[in-house]
């Protein structure tokens, strides 16, 4: 049976009218915009009656998934490159400032503050040690003074302190605040791969897609600094077997960093340049 | 700041290559089709961080309110054209025949037969009281013998049986069978104008956008014969205030239909034009 390309088109002209009709603003805007690309997919996929009750039961098996301490929207838009192009649309830098990246469910306020040359790894007895360090400058290369580095990564064992369900681990957790001369520095482990959650419908899509569901070790940090941008981002570390395949596209070529071998253990030196705020 | 078109054509890019490089087959065209529309809406209306999780909160509220009596995100795909859209793309059939509309979440299955002429509203004190008739017939006009209608609509309170919380209710259902004139004709009482779910996510948003959440006054067919497509079908009254505006975009010219005044009520005569199995 040929296409009823004019009953098809009705449906989608009936459907960007009726918001046309409604409320003015910029829910508007989002609706027509929605339904237009939406109705698209659709005409591209031709999905069957089949196929559609599959994508609704899994939409609705995503939000019964979700509770105070899972996310699984959040995973669905990070697993489809939508929350790093989301990152990336609100993170617009000039060339030479250091590149953002999401924030992930993993930041947990109110982490402790220390004294540069700390260990945010303390207790720890597992993972190489890493002395990291470096500067926080600006675009034109002049220390920021009193730039706070907020810092959170994964201990040896994979796990995030805001993993702990007592709520209230900062394990490998910091607050840094760099001095005169924008330094800061800092010991910890080295960060390791691990996975998203895989046992939900994300997983599902994951593997029925043929992809993993790793992330690529790095370290997260967002500065702060007044008169300046805040800045999310997260450092990788250059020899992770994921590197290229992030489950949640994460990774910037300019993000990817070396550990050096070092006396005692590895060393990691990078500067962060941030941006003048607004 | 101006686009940094390059990093944010890479994400879309690479989220699209992971696809390529997964597993083959119908998934994997669905899932790109889907990031390339999702990037394309996203890059169009530019999302603030704050926009996004509103979005995974409409969407994670929309999947908590769905339970055995409720399905909000088929809800969401009605009120957004979806549901039409592919219900066309489903039922293309060649001009004459009898168009499509959607099934709607009211069907319940194992309505009982009647003889051509009962009541379906039989018990019912209000409402204006019709008698429904016409042929089933095939694309050259020849009568379909044996053909089954599968009937069911509002009762004159804007309530459908499937509504019936005991589960077991069938007002306003029933099933005819044409003889060998292909010929139907049953008594009921005049569907009325009722309102889709308005208290969830979904009913939140209609208002937001300055939509209602009416449909149009109804009568539900679906009709099947042997070596005949299978056609499920809406007939719309055509003095009804929300005929131009029904809240999902079910209906279609071809089925907005007159009621006659007659000796005793209303009078409507249709005939439904069926396909032949492929």
């Amino acid at each position: 049976m040929p296409k009823s390309a004019s009953i098809e088109d009705e449906i989608t002209q009936a459907a960007i009218e009726r918001l046309e009709q409604g409320a003015d603003g910029r829910l508007r805007d989002i609706m027509i915009s929605l339904t237009r690309h939406l109705h698209g997919f659709i005409r591209e996929i031709e999905p069957t009656e089949e196929e559609w009750l599959a994508a609704i039961r899994f939409l609705t098996e995503t939000g019964k998934k979700c509770d105070e301490n899972r996310q699984e929207f959040i995973l669905l838009s990070d697993t489809l490159g939508a929350s790093m192009l989301i990152d990336a649309i609100n993170n617009r830098k000039p060339s030479g400032a250091t590149e953002s990246s999401v924030l992930g469910p993993f930041y947990r306020e109110g982490a402790p503050d220390y004294e540069n040359g700390a260990d945010l790894a303390e207790g720890e007895t597992s993972g190489e040690r890493v002395l990291v360090s470096g500067k926080v400058i600006d675009l034109d290369g002049a220390p920021i003074a009193g730039a706070v580095l907020d810092i959170w990564q994964t201990a040896p064992d994979a796990i995030y302190a805001a993993q702990d369900t007592s709520g209230t681990s900062f394990n490998l957790c910091g607050r840094l605040t760099t001095g005169d001369d924008g330094r800061y520095w800092f010991r910890t482990r080295k960060p390791v791969s691990y996975t998203v959650p895989g046992d939900g419908p994300v997983g599902a899509m994951l593997k029925a897609a043929g992809r993993h569901n790793w992330r690529p070790a790095h370290i997260h940090f967002m500065l702060s600094a007044d008169g300046y941008e805040t800045l999310v981002t997260q450092l990788f570390t250059d020899d992770d077997p994921y590197l290229g395949t992030d489950a949640v596209f994460g990774v910037k070529d300019s993000l990817v960093v070396h550990y050096d071998k070092a006396d005692e253990g590895l060393r990691l030196d990078h500067d962060f340049v941030m941006t003048a705020a607004a």
